[in-house]
């Protein structure tokens, strides 16, 4: 711990295509080679290894084509309306169904609505069948010998049908490829070395990328071997990669610990015993991504932080897969998306912005969650992600651009995209939803009351949330959805009463007891940010009681959501915040009321009668919900789904 | 086999959508109630059976968020340039990497480029820090309590980075639904029971649609369970509905025979024991298709033909499954294409047309496959499928529809049409491109010599395959492609020389010499196309022997491939017709050499520097490719790839 540190250098930095070019230069992969048989019903979803031919043909044997009777052409010559002609069954005549074999003898089926039955013994025919009339003929489909599949063929489903209908019952496929992962970190526990998380230590992490990378890599067709976590030291890394060498890794990958500024040993490694080919891409998250090779084995040095993991993988393991499995890359689906708002870029960084996506009219719109690589949610609670190419500034809001979809783009058509301001109670609503009914989303992107307004302006919400107090009528939302969407009709519906108040640390040490304390200067304060209901509120109560906004130290530290102001007084970064009372629960932390406040959602007329808005409200007025708002502390949820006011 | 038989008649008919809607308005599907645990690496593809909340917050421990030493904030208070302060190393100062848990008492980070090293237990700063600066806090991406997914998500790889953050190690998921399916048919041999299929007798088939639709099944996040094979009979087949009813099914699905017009007992047994609801759907393939209730579980009549059932899956089953599992239906990508030529569709049918798709200039073009339902490799040979709606009397060439497509949008883009005559040597260029390179396609559409120069000409083929005799010069090719394709340049490369001939049965019992003997008015003929090569050339002899064609006995029953016609001889629809030696040898049948005609591959001049087209030139080029055209047997190609004319 005590010797010298020096700045991380990245010596062989590369933009991501040039990365991805080099590595892909030193190795030029070719399919694997080694095939293996298996049983043709365990082969969807691998790859040929040579040519299949069909060993039968299909059908392989003549057949009825029809339900009928079977006959030799040549007896039903000259049957005719007029001069209908008599078989007997049994000798000329044998009854046969669709599929069965045609006898020996027989040429031709006389379908069954074709022909008048007699008796037991005799039917009558009134026009005469000409030769393999009503059959299937042997190698209609394919005949023996014929190629059913190319090499390099990635086998669906349904084409075990045409396997198995010639004849093949065993397939030749190519070996997947393994991939070698080698966690590294001292502070990383393996997922089945701990029975429950409360018993996690501090500064310890529960290890998760593995899990991610194996299914990811088995997504690809190929193999993951996972091995034991090895400690932050070099002697053991050089260990585990010689050994994954030794046990004939295809490639192999390093997953570094969930820190992402650990010392460097992995590169050090790489240099001593293999060819470092890139260290660091400008891509962000993923900068720390190393490439290289190690005794003629691909090597990727993935970064630590769940999400840097992912697009690593994605750049640069997942092709490398492809290509040893002679398959293009597929592409991910992908859909144009309109920006709610300005998504700024580092100019020279390839940057993937993780985003929200709801179908707003007839335009997906899209609103980018946070940046931090170490936000794993930013991953898992986002419809689609976002590239910003390394020579772009950015995206202006309502720019169109491109997402990869993280989901089907059926869940987006479901989505109910709700920008504003932040209450918990929307997790709850979202929730009750989906219980509800299959599939609907809720997408919410946080920017305060003002902005939902104008986010319903601009068409990119279906719904706002909005708590804005007017404070010369004491009356919540309504003179401001006149000022601000005065052309566009709404319906304004109650979703909860909820109390504000003072958030502290628990015992509140600083004996606080309401607004006048925050001109204390030993306390510091956490604000919300411009436009937000909540900042209205406090200005409106200071105004009131005659308080300079300056006199409060921290008046301009802002975060953005009430959880935010609750975390950064949990961490001591501010003494004291407003905000409402299930927040300040959450985090075990003491709340002093300052008062009650009305939050509406605000939705355009238009859309009133859509089934997902129906369900929203019907969600809203369920006892379920109002049950759990309840749970939660400091929220009133009686009048929940109560339309107010159509303005 | 004596009994009367009666027209199959559907009482219950109905069109696909009704017929769904009658099927979900009957059982109103709701997600499975019942849940188990599983460990969170196995989860994903599962689905959330209630919400999720963190258990602990992410991250847990306040933590390093740069390299550097941990200090507190105000020991650093006053620091300038001017005025830097010095800090004890192991006291004021201790060494920390980014992720390690901050010290206590220590509550800012000092970024290692922000400091100077005086001594081994020195360090010197020039500027102060603030409390928590350089710090992850507790909960920074979310907390514990917090919503991490609503019930009904389908847990993603990337998700259980977020689970296992949370401290989430078991998942509480839906079971996936049971789906039992019975197979029935007294002629199925199970592939298990079956060693090699040269073994398999005359009017045996190995039943390959369960293993098909287990796979499909699977896709839907559902559990297949296969029974023992039972014969056709009324009582077995009631036996083994209730006996699957027992095990618990959530859906029961009994598969007909690999033979469409089979009795009936399905309906029958429905009827008995349960309720029939949907007895046949206007479909094409799949019209047989059987929507019921038995014991209150949905019960779903899947008929024979592999094609059929995949498509009866596809419209009844799979939507069914997914509400099961309270999940939308993904769509399936699909692309706008342009159809080759007419696909005429039957009035109040919806028809599943199999094409093979092409990427031509700008457009996807369309190829349809052959329409029968016997066909598997239909199926396992598309791109992508249209629907006809029912109401559509089809669509025209050039007419723009949607196909959802069998592969990935990249396998199309590396798809080369081939439009054109048919020639066995296609298919061996076909594998072996795919050998050389991964991913590279062929789609061949077989509409003669002419129909390839024509779909150069409306830019709906890449190559178009031509052994096009002019009888006046006794060239090949060039005076076709100067009349009509005059406004294109064009390269000619040559294919290969092939030799023509009749072929006849085995041992050749009708003692046929040549072309003279298709007078012989006990000879059928069967013929091809017109604007054939083939035909052309049939008709150039003809006329230089002075045969009038309409003394040749099938003169007007054509096929479209030298295949087919080999079939028809093999079949005895025909006792002889012209085609290439390589269909004879195929089929073990006789081959009467008539003459040596020149196969050439037309590519427009435009097109012959992409990758693609160099690679099928080099691949013709090559001595692998030239070795297995020899091996057919009627082929010289001496010539392969090489460059004739540019016109």
């Amino acid at each position: 711990m005590n010797e010298v540190r020096k700045q991380r250098i990245y010596l062989k930095m590369k933009d991501p295509k040039e990365a991805l070019e080099i590595f892909f230069k030193h190795f030029r992969p070719e399919p694997i080679p080694d095939a293996e048989e298996v049983p043709v019903y365990k082969s969807p979803s691998r790859i040929t290894a040579g040519p299949v031919f069909a060993k039968i043909s299909a059908p392989h044997f003549q057949s009825a084509a029809m339900d009928g009777v079977a006959v030799r052409a040549e007896d039903t010559y000259g049957a005719t309306e007029r001069n209908p002609k008599r078989l007997k069954i049994g000798q000329e005549a044998l009854w046969i169904n669709t599929g069965q074999v045609m006898p020996e003898g027989k040429n031709a089926v006389v379908m069954v609505e074709k022909l008048n039955q007699i008796d037991e013994g005799t039917i009558e025919i009134e026009s005469s069948a000409f030769p393999w009339q009503n059959t299937r003929k042997i190698g209609e489909d394919f005949v023996a010998t014929e190629l059913l599949f190319p090499q390099n063929h990635r086998i669906r489903p349904f084409d075990l049908g045409t396997l198995i209908g010639g004849g093949i019952l065993q397939v030749k496929v190519r070996r997947r490829p393994r991939v070698s992962l080698i966690r590294t970190g001292s502070e990383l526990i393996d997922t089945n070395t701990i029975s429950d998380a409360s018993l996690l230590q501090r500064g310890k992490i529960i290890e998760s990328n593995s899990a991610v990378l194996s299914h990811l890599i088995r997504e690809c067709g190929a193999e993951p071997v996972v091995g034991d976590i090895v400690e932050d030291d070099a002697a053991e890394i050089k260990r585990a990669l010689l050994s994954a060498i030794d046990t004939k890794a295809d490639m192999v990958i390093v997953l570094a610990g969930s820190s992402a500024g650990k010392k460097d040993f992995t590169a050090e490694v790489i240099e001593q015993i293999g060819e470092l080919l890139v260290h660091g891409v400008t891509i962000m998250p993923g900068k720390p991504t190393i490439l290289g090779e190690v005794k003629g084995r691909p090597f990727v040095g993935v970064p630590g932080y769940p999400v840097s993991s992912y697009i690593a993988f994605n750049e640069f393991v997942r092709p490398f897969l492809y290509r040893l499995q002679g398959l293009n890359v597929p592409e991910r689906q992908s859909a144009p998306v309109t920006a709610s708002r300005d998504i700024p870029s580092k100019l020279g960084v390839e940057e993937f912005i993780r985003v929200n996506i709801g179908r707003v009219g007839e335009r997906l719109v899209a609103i980018p969650l946070t940046r931090a690589a170490g936000s794993v949610t930013s991953l898992s609670r986002a419809e689609g992600i976002i590239r910003i190419p390394s020579l772009s500034e950015g995206i202006v809001a309502g720019e169109e651009t491109n997402a990869e979809l993280l989901v089907d783009p059926e869940d987006i058509a479901s989505t109910i995209v709700i920008i504003g301001s932040h209450d918990i109670t929307l997790d709850i609503l979202a929730n009750e939803m989906r219980a509800a009914d299959r599939g609907v989303r809720i997408a919410s992107g946080n920017v305060g009351s003002l902005g939902g307004l104008m986010a319903l302006r601009n068409g990119t919400a279906h719904v706002a949330g909005s708590h804005l107090l007017d404070p010369a009528t004491g009356e919540y939302n309504i003179p401001y959805i006149e000022r601000y969407l005065k052309k566009s009709p709404v319906h304004v519906f109650n979703l909860v009463e909820r109390e504000q108040g003072l958030i502290v640390r628990k015992g509140n040490p600083h004996k606080v007891n309401g607004i006048e304390d925050l001109v204390n200067g030993d306390l510091s304060f956490v604000n919300r940010q411009q436009g937000s209901g909540t900042r209205i509120l406090l200005d409106y109560k200071l105004q009131e009681m005659g308080i300079d906004p300056s006199q409060i130290q921290g008046y301009d530290n802002e975060e953005y959501t009430h959880m935010n102001v609750a975390v950064a007084v949990l961490n001591g970064t501010a003494d004291v915040g407003l905000g409402i009372m299930a927040a300040a629960r959450a985090l075990d932390l003491d709340f002093i009321p300052v008062l009650k406040e009305q939050y509406d959602v605000v939705i355009p007329s238009s859309l009133v009668n859509d089934s997902k808005i129906q369900l929203l409200i019907s969600v809203a007025r369920s006892e379920g919900f109002k049950e759990r708002v309840k749970g939660l502390g400091g929220y009133n949820p009686e009048r929940s789904g109560v339309l107010w006011k159509v303005i």
